[in-house]
């Protein structure tokens, strides 16, 4: 029984994860009002029953598919802080990893469904609860890789505006190109955090 | 004639401007999906066959509501700096302002077309030469405010950086409350300006 129940587990696995990265994917590029169950099905290659067990409801799809988001870019802010440079040279990652979390695909997948939530009260309280603990994460790990001694008070507030600038670059970024100018607007505000951090 | 012609383009002009203000009103609390030209006019009382006449399109109705917007908000901005404090304070009037204008009712309509536009190329190429356009006219504001002798070169890219952290913080406001967190980030932004200016 074991050796047959496992390989239906990891295929159900698999089908689970290829719905959520077309979903990501297809609210990313084709916009919140695309992004149903069937669509996300056929761009995966998934029959559609075999999509709706996984998820019944659109909110499962796309609650589902934010987790995974979530969670994607907590891993991967967790492990770019465990390498960083030494000394000041340190700031400039952290910054630049911020902004990177922001002008990603993930990030244009969850600004579809945010702008959807303003006007739908419950898909706001479905959503808020998964922002709030990603916020928490990704200013944790920002203030830890700018301040890993943990001595430096102005670290915390450093590190939400860094977040929150790295949110207005992500937006910036969204119906343009907006490399060029971000650059140049990351560069001023890594030295501001060194001046701010004393460093 | 002219006295029969006058008070008509006077409600033609009425009209109009009813039309854009429940645009606005109604893409910041209903969403993309339902701002249409047919549940504008019901909002504003007006006829569907004067709502068509001035916007035979949703495609005009959302653009001219977006260029009343932009012009709102840069006469609001440029008012705000005529009467900006003398010192040091006057940085902090000009940070708050710039994040007025992103956590108000017109970046919550401004939001929901850009998530639109994110996967409509038309759409994206009506709105972006207005998104630049009021991008430049805010830039120079907010440069004018923080170095108004003209002098510091640093209060070019601070001036781009506060304009992409108030972005930031709006979007952080548009599904819940983010007042009193952004109090604390607004005010450790304009102790990092000050510093950045040397003052």
């Amino acid at each position: 029984m074991t050796a047959t129940r496992e390989p239906q587990q990891d295929r159900s696995r698999v089908t689970r994860e290829r719905l959520l990265a077309s979903t990501i994917e297809m609210l990313a590029g084709k916009g919140w009002a695309a992004t149903t169950v069937a669509a996300v099905a056929e761009a995966a290659g998934v029959s559609r029953g075999a999509a709706q067990h996984h998820f019944p409801t659109r909110e499962s799809l796309i609650t589902a598919a934010l987790d995974a988001l979530f969670e994607q870019l907590t891993v991967s802010i967790g492990a770019s802080m465990e390498e960083l440079p030494p000394g000041p040279d340190r700031i400039d990652a952290v910054v630049n990893r911020a902004v990177d979390i922001y002008t990603g695909v993930q990030f244009k997948a969850a600004l579809q469904v945010w702008a959807a939530a303003a006007s739908d009260p419950v898909l706001r309280e479905l959503i808020l609860p998964r922002e709030f603990k990603f916020a928490r994460a990704a200013h944790r790990l920002t203030v830890a890789g700018l301040d890993p001694t943990g001595t430096n008070q102005k670290a915390y507030n450093l590190a939400q505006a860094t977040l929150d600038l790295a949110r207005g670059l992500g937006l910036a970024d969204t119906l343009s190109d907006d490399s060029r100018r971000r650059a140049q607007v990351v560069a001023t505000w890594c030295e501001q955090v060194k001046l701010g951090l004393g460093e």
